[in-house]
């Protein structure tokens, strides 16, 4: 497909940050909508999971409740673009591991890209990771310990981004899934689906922004370890 | 030091590509003037050590000559900012390991900064990168037959970045430094140096632009792999 120039993944904080447990919201949720109405992220404490689809901001908390944010809401990790498809096709009655083979086989895997997938889904299993108080625990120990929840026959979209593997640690090497339902009443962190039928739509980014949280004391202090956090992220994300 | 909010690191290409023989110069050195004054890169082929400070930008050849660029010359991996002094200091009879303790204790280490040294040098040793012709051979074996040049009591300036330790691959973790006298004779990249006197600027940045080759089909389809070229930056920056 052809990258235009123009296209960007926006992200604030990093997923690194989030796996040395800088949790504190450093962002206002909203001012990623400026960048791009399509995205992903989480909440101050790492309070559930975002999903931003058509510039609406959806969370998606413990207990597995959906609700619209207002976008005063405060983040410490998001990443958006502003959504066009590039290339798309229609896939149906595949794995979550033959859709992302599909994926694979269509983006350089040099490039981040975006992916949404709409339609219906056989099964849909998420987790929503709970909010956590200061002191705030290793990302990976609150991972051990999260929710899940699955739902059958249900239509919706799925919201994410394909990273390249140089970039691991700035944010989740490979692919990085949220999901909300058409009802919206169903959400999370994407962890295996089964696909009935589905629109997959795809973008290439031609490059991509990383803004710090610069007034956080936290974050400037505490130095990021990739070595540290490898481990984690392969194995909370 | 207060990080101003529109303050960034603008960079085309990967190190990570360079060490993974993506040499193709996939844009002009002038479009980098475009989103910075101060910086370093390479130009196509690893030919030379680029160094664009106050908006000019200077070619140091394998034979150590110095040129001024017109702009058009193709580049696969440059940086720049707008640099703007926050935080100065001046050093005086220190050696390089000083110096980078001394910055090092004055940036946050998860943060991208720009870093300037003006001076007079007891002592200056670079290396300039040779130019290579397809099939490129890997950056490392490159680095390891590399021209060195020393020069004595030298007055110039050191152009360069920290990367912070979690965008390894993309940049160079730590110090990444180029050199150019002030009589623009002798430049390179910085390999080591004894500072008789200097003054030292530094800016922390907000936010890290990565634009990457969207044209280059070589860069597309060849997966850079960030184990394989951990080892070949910490051996060849």
């Amino acid at each position: 497909m052809t990258v235009k120039t123009r296209n960007y993944i926006y992200q604030h904080g990093t997923l690194g940050g989030l796996m040395q447990d800088l949790l504190e919201g450093t962002e206002k949720i909203g001012t990623l909508v400026n960048y791009g109405d399509f995205g992903l992220g989480t909440l101050e404490g790492a309070n559930g999971e975002v999903i931003i689809l058509d510039g609406v901001i959806y969370h998606v908390d413990q207990t597995g409740k959906v609700t619209q944010l207002t976008g005063d809401e405060l983040t410490p990790y998001a990443a958006v673009t502003n959504f066009e498809t590039e290339k798309q096709f229609v896939l149906e009655n595949v794995s979550d591991a033959v859709v992302k083979t599909e994926i694979s086989a269509e983006i350089s895997h040099n490039l981040f890209s975006a992916v949404k997938i709409s339609g219906t889904f056989n099964h849909m299993h998420v987790r929503v990771v709970p909010k956590q108080q200061k002191p705030y625990p290793r990302f990976v120990e609150i991972a051990r310990n999260q929710p899940e929840f699955s739902a059958d026959n249900i239509t919706g979209t799925i919201v994410g981004f394909f990273t390249p593997g140089l970039f691991q640690g700035a944010a989740a090497a490979g692919f990085h899934l949220h999901f909300i339902s058409d009802d919206r009443n169903f959400g999370g962190h994407v962890l295996d689906f089964s696909l009935e039928e589905g629109l997959v739509e795809l973008m290439e980014l031609a490059e991509f922004r990383q803004n710090f949280p610069i007034k956080s004391a936290d974050y400037l202090a505490n130095e990021i370890k990739l070595e540290d956090i490898s481990k984690d992220i392969e194995e909370a994300e």
